[in-house]
């Protein structure tokens, strides 16, 4: 067996660019074009974003997904209002208060869900004590929606319609943190149309970076008459870039010809081929249906200190529903191949004794 | 003479990057990295830095000069305080409200001033005239300078100083919004600690981005205790690149033996052979010294419809000291060569008649 | 001559309340009421500002100017957008920043008016340079208008209908500071409707506490759609009082059988009479036509030193059209008697050598 | 027995004021004093201030609970830092956001607790948690706690001191929501001082309208030297009163020869007796300790329906320790008399054959 070239399983995004992106940002780099956003690169983007979505749609592409989500949400909410999410979601404890930041002090409200996913019922609940609370409590506007979940599981498309028409007869507009949409969408095998605005998804924060950009995702607003307050939005925030070709050039890359969904493809295969190898391993489980290019496996202590011993990194997950604290976070990426995955099965199931030779 | 290929004036962000800064990018895709600023490009970056400004410093790489500037003044003022600039400063007039966004809205103040430089007593009055409120009025917190200024003219080193020192004693910070500093640097012909922090700087917008990266600027600190904060808000932000490894290595090549001050010099030198160029054409006049890589020109309207019908792109400026209404701005950037000037020159000088018959 | 009972000019809010307003407080007292404005007293104010205004209104009692202000204001502008106003308004130099802060970070934009009065081309002129900057500059969304100016003038009705209709026109919002909105509708002899909505004024900032209220203003939206968002506002900015019957008790006496004009009409002619008396003072000069309660005059220095010798007290007042520094601002009030002003201006027209004889 | 007088047991804020406190309020009334503070009630309220809480602080009245709680916050958290409170508490479900208002963002993080009280240790692992997400998680900066509880219970000086330890060794400040503070000091029965910064407590939001003022509250910062900031901040969310004396007056009047403690103690008493008395009826029963103002109860359905006939008024409580939907939430005042709680049991108590027969 080879030695393994990706040890790092912490993120997706540890790894660089896939070739086809980059060469693409150094073809954008000829010329004088104009600036913010004037330029062919960005007027291809938004030609490519209606076809990729078939309909019109406000792209503003944009370079991290906290500030993907946060200005979405900014488009959604009030400063007196409350969007919904899961307890456990990015936005709720991974982006610093940059919602609260965007909204300019609107609140988010988490709400449980064993597998991350939020249920129709629990939103209407929620809603309702909101609203009978009157002047004195923040009021519903929004619910956020990870996909993939933030336990690396996917709304089907029923289940996302469900809670969409939901929301919606309630009055709130739905949001998407599609930080990980490609392996929704590769799972799902579905249209991108399918798996948002015919969902009744109405603003979508697409990634891109963990799936092979640099630096690059997008605000898709599937109203397209968002775009102006969107652009007045990202411009006061600093996010819209003088010389924007060379995000507009990452996204068009990813989205010509398929690449973000062959490459979403790849790291969801990787992560099953990583859950069937571990699954084989007596003592260790997983914890989480694998859906897309997450892996949450509770691994016998001993497992876990011979892997970090062979130089592997992922992280320790909090994980409520385990006694153990061996739960972990394996995630897989588009450049990772079958012997990285094999290699780190193999260190995983070796025997004890073996496992402190290195 | 051969066909010009820089017809865009319009601005210095309307070029490409760099070969050095395009083949570090492409260098640092390489391998697994730790994300959010733990990698190896990052942690070069702050050494160089220090190399560069000649003591400990925070340095914080992000994306755009809007925001590096809002991030640095929220260091600066609490929201019921004062930010003091010129009246036309890029952080009052072209940022959206960027600076109010990032301050929870602390108000700007701004100050005329003819040649874009502030003054010592100009500040100070209006430092008195706000204590004088008392509670009523938004306290002063700082001020902000632009080197080079809006009107592409640069504080010598002694002016910069005597308006920090006086700041200072008022209880001020100064913040400077460098985003052509190594323009200033060039011309100043001093080091670029001696155009910071030793003529009293505290916080520095450093600009990249239009001086040949892609899209690089930094916030440096040169009280190396404000990163931690800084980071948060950064944060907090959306700045935070996942991958900041392509930010820190655009910075490292920028920063590296000296691209920077070439690059710079290399523009000032086109806006000086351009000023010599127009300054013999009849009736042409420079509105402004001219310093940087900018040019300030009130053209006869003949000379600027022809430059326009032969492709040349630039902005007409809004001149309050100028009855004409054809003041111009025309600005250089790194990668013009002379030939581009010698076109634009002749273009300009034509005989009228000539002029038509593009 | 009986000695003055008011010795001080500073301003209409040293005085205490109108017997009127003071015994309908004490009345409100009796019993238990519904909190947070489900009371009786804020139901007969919802009537009685429609009565007084003809027509349907929301109308929020709130404590403070700058509070009605800055809430009524957080209505017209999103954080990207701007209003303009005075350069010397006192939403832009007296409030502290709350304007900022209520609509998170919108920018005040001062226009210059030697008598406190915009003039609608000055507006156009601002709105157009605004949005010839496109995404960089924050967007026009209100105007607000002083009425009473800060110079103690008054806008016609037809001048304030020229630059709403204007504003209008422009797609700007039209928000009036009536801190001494009484004064205004006084002299003006008109209706309170034409003095507002008939005239152009989209919402209102109604001040009682200068003109006979312990702590009392309003905020009056003249579309009554408003109302929901206006009491999210205000509940979340804290001025939603519990026992809320203390404000509209107040109100209610302030409006009822036209207490507040009757106030405000002899807080006009006291001013009058003090203008009579100082412009027939040799050396004296009125810097402003007076026409609310305010005196803005030009007084020799050893008069202003008599009369602050004399135990009166006023503000010296920065006046940019005079050379002379003695410019003071004299503010008369609803319990001031004829006594008084004749007290005073007998001090400020003493021959100096008993001036300094107290 | 005479017919009650007080029917409505929703909260103590739809009483009217003590006859104390609305007489000082009338004798404020006399004369010219300086505006915004700068009058002889103010200069009082500080001395007293000094004098009940035996150590120098900063007191500001002001009008509301919740702004004095957001204004009070606003100096302890910045706005990517977390407070920490309990999942119920006023400011996290009842001030509309204002909290996230005045810290421009802040994130509250709710940790529950049955009975309404935190504990050291669930601090310790709450922030224990933030600190490991590094700059992903807005940072612990405070904990904010209420006393009388969201549940009518009240923190023992010595579980109050253990928190506030535990909070400081980590870093944190502590405030207190004292909305009800005189009811908890008047229980504990120790001082002022003992009940607040004593025990630890930083900051202390101090409640009298709810004990018998028409509307008064203060920030006391027991760090004198935040007097400035807190002013500033004051003024900039408009609760800056010109005519403060009307503030200040109230808050005389209640500190005054122990007028709060004497309202406090008949408010508690008033409830000792209402629960006493419900105790007794068959069925009923308290689901919390009674040690303040407040009776939670679980009353059968037939019980609060004739209470409703017969015209009493209290609010059914979300009680998740209760399968029952019938707790209710009773609230007594300073102005209850012992008739009126009779009145109350007794209708409680009738057999419910009677109940329906009003």
């Amino acid at each position: 067996m080879p030695a393994p070239t990706r040890l790092d399983f912490t993120s997706d995004n540890v790894t660089g660019a896939s070739p086809e992106i980059l060469a693409a940002l150094v073809r954008a780099n000829e010329g004088q074009v104009q600036s913010y956003g004037g330029d062919p690169h960005t007027a291809t983007l938004e030609r490519l974003a209606e076809e990729v979505f078939e309909r019109p749609v406000a792209i503003l592409p944009i370079a991290t997904g906290t500030a993907a989500n946060a200005l979405a949400l900014s488009m959604l909410a009030r400063p007196f209002e409350a969007i919904y999410c899961h307890a456990t979601a990015h936005l709720m404890t991974d982006e610093c208060g940059a919602p609260e930041f965007y909204t300019a002090g609107a609140k988010l409200i988490g709400l449980p869900a064993r597998d991350g996913k939020l249920r129709p019922e629990q939103l209407a609940e929620a809603v309702e004590f909101a609203r009978s609370m009157g002047v004195h409590h923040v009021q519903p506007a929004a619910v956020s929606v990870s996909q993939v979940t933030e336990w690396g599981t996917i709304y089907s498309r029923e289940a996302l319609a469900a809670l969409a028409v939901r929301a919606h007869a309630l009055g709130l507009k739905v949001h998407m943190d599609g930080a990980r949409f490609a392996n929704a969408v590769a799972r799902l095998g579905c249209t991108p149309a399918e798996a948002s605005w015919k969902a009744g998804v109405d603003i979508l924060s697409l990634g891109a970076t963990k799936n092979g950009a640099l630096a690059a995702e997008a605000v898709v607003a599937f109203d397209a008459a968002l775009a102006a307050e969107l652009a007045f939005r990202r411009k006061r925030s600093g996010h819209l870039w003088s010389k924007t070709r060379f995000l507009s050039a990452q996204l068009n890359a990813y989205l010509k010809d398929g690449l973000w969904l062959r490459s979403a493809r790849h790291s969801n295969e990787m992560a099953d081929r990583l859950a069937a190898g571990l699954a084989a391993i007596p003592g260790a489980r997983l914890v989480q249906p694998v859906e897309a290019n997450e892996v949450f496996a509770a691994l016998p202590g001993p497992v876990t200190a011979r892997l970090r011993a062979h130089g592997f990194r992922f992280y320790d997950w909090p994980s409520p529903e385990e006694e153990s604290t061996s739960v972990v976070r394996l995630v897989t990426s588009h450049d990772m191949k079958a012997s990285d995955i094999d290699a780190f099965v193999e260190v995983a199931g070796k025997s004890s004794q073996q496992g402190a030779a290195k």
